[in-house]
């Protein structure tokens, strides 16, 4: 394809769209609000300290001016931490004409308000076709263009295969899907199911440890899902399961690294200090705690996770409370 | 719980549940076939090579007769290979009586017959109760009593619940299902899966790939299940992602190790000699692609194990067959 695509965070999962999405035969323009990091983009076409070793080809064109990045878009991907994803939407809607795809490759649940990122996207651009990209899929091995599979997610099936052809290669598929609920929420609240496994191994449990965590953490995901209109299927696919795996598994993952620090003694402050980069499931855990008090569901990870998170509860125990949960048959 | 309990096969599997049970209150004895391994063992109060770093209690008894190890046992723990779960069941069957329930640990599908550790079992002691205990469960972790969750599965409640008992500890959780086709599947093809997973980190590939593989193995093992009489369930549950999770990740797995080697360019000869402990997956994979076969049942993962393991298809020919398979919707 030959599209008009604007990349609007340039962290690492915005720099390695925009490499993809240009290698891929796009015009790209990859915008950031930081003056320093368009500045690093410009002078090295590497982000060196978000995904280092990975070049930036020199088509794409990098800005701090919105106007710019997103002049002429047929396609805006926002790359940006999930609770401002209402903020960036107002800038885009006097900026973008209703023809323009708005893509988000963000996982997250709004803060209060409980919404999903495409609720959101929705409400600030009604106009738009919005849409969702998800999957196991680190912008680590996309950089580096290791295989990759993701989930292209609307409600509109036509845009959904359009977002498919522009980002396909043969190295990173993409398939389809209509349930944006299902995809958005495996993506979302799999950061927490991370954190715990993170808490887990800091705490020096093992891989029994957090596969029955893992295994019980997609379960109490579907059962949200489905209380949320989502399809069940979804949670065994790319976006749930397979989205969980990548994450508690991977030292690619931020949401893990800071829950193995929070295992290891460290308060949640000091541990978000220093993995230094946005950690999704701390924000996300709050209102998944909420969508399950308001909808009756039983998540007891996502419970434990608040409690430690925010209400200073010691990570050992909550721990050894879920082990010790008493349910006699697995079914 | 006091009972007398035979723990038949002294690998690290075996060895784990003869500490295991052990703790727990039972008098427990100890069989290998091998008079080096038990010469090892009562020197030792350790498996050196098998078990390393894990203490056996004093009361445990170790012996190369099995007349005198299932004498009077009212449990017997099969923990041997599962290609060798016949010619065990055929030896207990004159030396046990009808009340000793037979439980096994292994996890496989006969060759050539293509029947499962349960079915063996029952035909060859038609009048004993047998049940299977499965889950995310490395015996290295299991022995260093780390948390761990398992399930029982009977057909008959009663036995899965006897089990349950037997076994538990605040740190070995059992579960009950008398899903038998199910969880044994769950756990017999996972090993397939963990050998392709293996396969691909051999060839460099990363996390989103090998998360791609765990997602679409889990899918075609629950689809041949559910075509054997499994409950679909089971399949999202301890014994089927949550075995495949932990056998998929840890280093711990043989099957892993193996299919990284093969990944890197050893023949599969020079594969299973450098593990030098039994890979069931190998074994696994020509009854499971018979059986998909028989029952008409799509195994795209299994199909290119078995064409990597018995007819020299190249791992990365193999990887990026799977990859590129046409997929157009993920549903």
């Amino acid at each position: 394809m030959n599209r008009n695509v604007a990349v609007v965070g340039a962290g690492s999962m915005g720099t390695a769209m925009a490499v993809l999405l240009s290698k891929n035969g796009n015009n790209v323009r990859l915008w950031s609000p930081m003056k320093d990091e368009i500045g690093m983009l410009k002078a090295n076409k590497e982000h060196v300290t978000r995904l280092p070793g990975v070049k930036i080809p020199d088509s794409v064109e990098f800005t701090n001016e919105i106007e710019f990045a997103v002049k002429d878009a047929e396609v805006v991907v926002l790359a940006v931490p999930s609770q401002t994803t209402r903020q960036n939407c107002k800038t885009l809607a006097g900026l973008i004409t209703r023809d323009t795809v708005v893509v988000t490759c963000s996982k997250g649940i709004e803060d209060g308000s409980c919404k999903l990122l495409s609720e959101i996207m929705q409400e600030e651009l009604p106009d738009n076709s919005v849409a969702v990209l998800s999957g196991p899929s680190h912008a680590e091995e996309i950089g580096r263009d290791i295989p990759t599979t993701v989930v292209a997610a609307s409600e509109k099936v036509e845009v959904a295969s359009f977002l498919q052809d522009l980002f396909m290669t043969p190295n990173f598929r993409v398939y389809t899907n209509t349930d944006v609920i299902g995809v958005e929420l495996g993506g979302a609240l799999k950061n927490i199911i991370a954190l715990c496994a993170g808490i887990s191994d800091g705490l020096g449990y093992g891989d029994n440890t957090k596969a029955a965590l893992m295994t019980r953490g997609i379960a109490e995901i579907s059962r949200l899902g489905v209380a949320m209109g989502g399809n069940s299927e979804t949670f065994s696919g790319l976006t749930g399961v397979g989205d969980l795996i990548v994450t508690c598994t991977s030292m690619h993952s931020r949401n893990r690294r800071a829950g193995i620090l929070i295992g290891q003694g460290k308060s949640v402050q000091e541990a978000l200090d220093e993995v230094n980069m946005v950690v999704e499931g701390v924000a996300t855990t709050k209102p998944a705690y909420e969508l399950a008090k308001r909808l009756g569901v039983s998540m007891p990870i996502t419970n434990e996770a608040y409690s430690v998170l925010f209400e200073g509860k010691d990570p050992r125990t909550a721990v050894g409370d879920l082990m010790t949960r008493d349910k006699k048959t697995e079914m």
